[in-house]
């Protein structure tokens, strides 16, 4: 177990994810944040997340927590929309440290990026029955109205005129495991899944699963070029730095970073798969008894 | 927790699978030994065990067969083919009731049926890579060939001639699971899956998995009506009974039979999925906590 550090900034930002898709965060915020050294770690002992029960999600999240907090993290980001939607507040509650999630920063770009309030989001069964999208985006909504009193950068937006369709997409994650990322069967999956919304005219579709980016060519040849697809990932690279600065957390040093990759199942295989998700060489994982945590 | 019964045949038979496939493989013992009690425990918190690694599957197989142990059952059936690939021995080894797994009895269905001695094999990537359904047939084919020196049943059949060819197929999980039985897309991920087996032209098709018989009537039409659909199901009911009898453990009352149904997540989705895998409805379902075990 570490120690805390004397130098708070120096400790690395703490990532998880029920698998291999908080990867797609993960290497936002490493682009974004070059400086900062981060702690991965990914349940695919586990995984996956969307089908499980609320109670299952969260103390699977508090024990990565916990594991995260041995590690000295300064912050934890949950880079999961299933565990995003569900234990967000108990994480939270549980730790002395700043935690970000994944589904407020999606919802307020597609707040922004909406001209015809007619917003999509697709993701696991588990984060469509939660609703916690829908109720992101009102909120986002709202406050772009209360913005926009003042400076009228969207002025035609009317929170009540705004239509918000939700699609769960349970092979998504299959599909983009399997690597059949531009595939005509998940082109006709994407057909199958995304009518409803195509239907319903959205121009902006929420990627409400940490899978989902690597699918983005699929979703975008079904929907077509003038539907924003809106990628957590960006969005939680930069609410990451804000809050960094905010609570002088940034690191500021020259070193170079150290990543760190954990996870509850076979670390060789972690690694191979881990690469195509975070689109660089995952150096080495280990792994971890997370249920004694 | 049960004390042990006085009446050994009346204790129930216990059954687990890493989720609700192996209520295939119920259905079929409790069609076949309708007298017989049963316990069921689905590892649905912690599925698919395909794409975990050995230890984690053994481990968690272990925790399950503590669990049927404290319900008294007289039986473990490992309804799950990744488990009984994997963590057969250990289970065996670590309990004194009898153990019966899905992959032998499936393995010598299929030579017994093969004309050709072209013989496929479908399962997940954990299934598939271990080998163990090609290990098992060739041994099912050596036992035919030695009853065929005496009874001649099926006197063409040479184990060097005997062609046996895998395919891993992750995405028929999740096909079974969003209840797309006969989907189109079902069948369009069946055909590519299963091509290089119609090329090898194999007359006998292992559903190495216990959810593929859902899917069987997608299997089925692209395969054509030639090719013999073994779902291990049937055999290992026959297996159980054979097991149940040589041990003097058959139920032999009249009562009604009682079933249990336990699982390690929500309750109620269980209850709501599981009667479909079942073909009857769940009536209740048990949460436990399997980490405890």
């Amino acid at each position: 177990m570490s120690a805390p550090s004397h130098v708070p900034a120096s400790r690395p930002i703490g990532v998880f994810d029920s698998g291999l898709g908080g990867l797609t965060v993960l290497q936002a915020i490493q682009e974004r944040l070059p400086a900062e050294n981060t702690v991965y770690f990914g349940d695919t002992g586990r995984t996956p997340y969307g089908t499980k029960s609320p109670e299952t999600i969260i103390k699977y999240s508090q024990q990565i927590s916990r594991f995260l907090l041995e590690q000295n993290v300064k912050m934890i980001v949950i880079a999961c929309n299933t565990a995003s939607a569900t234990a967000f507040e108990a994480v939270r509650d549980a730790v002395d440290v700043p935690v970000i999630e994944v589904i407020t920063p999606g919802a307020e770009a597609a707040a922004t990026a909406t001209q015809n309030d007619h917003i999509g989001i697709i993701g696991t069964r588990g984060t469509v029955n939660s609703g916690v999208y829908v109720r992101a985006v009102r909120k986002a909504i709202g406050k772009r109205l209360a913005l926009a009193a003042c400076c009228l950068n969207n002025p035609h937006q009317d929170a009540t005129k705004v239509q918000i369709l939700q699609q769960a997409c349970p092979l998504f994650v299959g599909l983009a495991e399997e690597g059949w990322w531009d595939h005509p069967i998940t082109q006709a999956v994407a057909t199958e899944y995304l009518k409803p919304l195509q239907d319903a005219h959205v121009d902006t579709l929420i990627l409400g699963c940490t899978h989902y980016p690597l699918l983005a060519k699929s979703i975008a040849d079904v929907m077509g070029p003038e539907v924003k697809l809106i990628n957590a990932g960006n969005n939680v690279a930069t609410e990451v730095e804000a809050v960094l600065q905010k609570n002088g957390l940034l690191n500021l040093s020259n070193n170079h970073a150290t990543h760190a990759y954990f996870t509850s199942d076979d670390a060789a295989q972690f690694q191979q798969l881990g690469s195509a998700f975070l689109n660089r060489p995952v150096q080495a994982a280990g792994r971890v008894d997370i249920e004694r945590y």
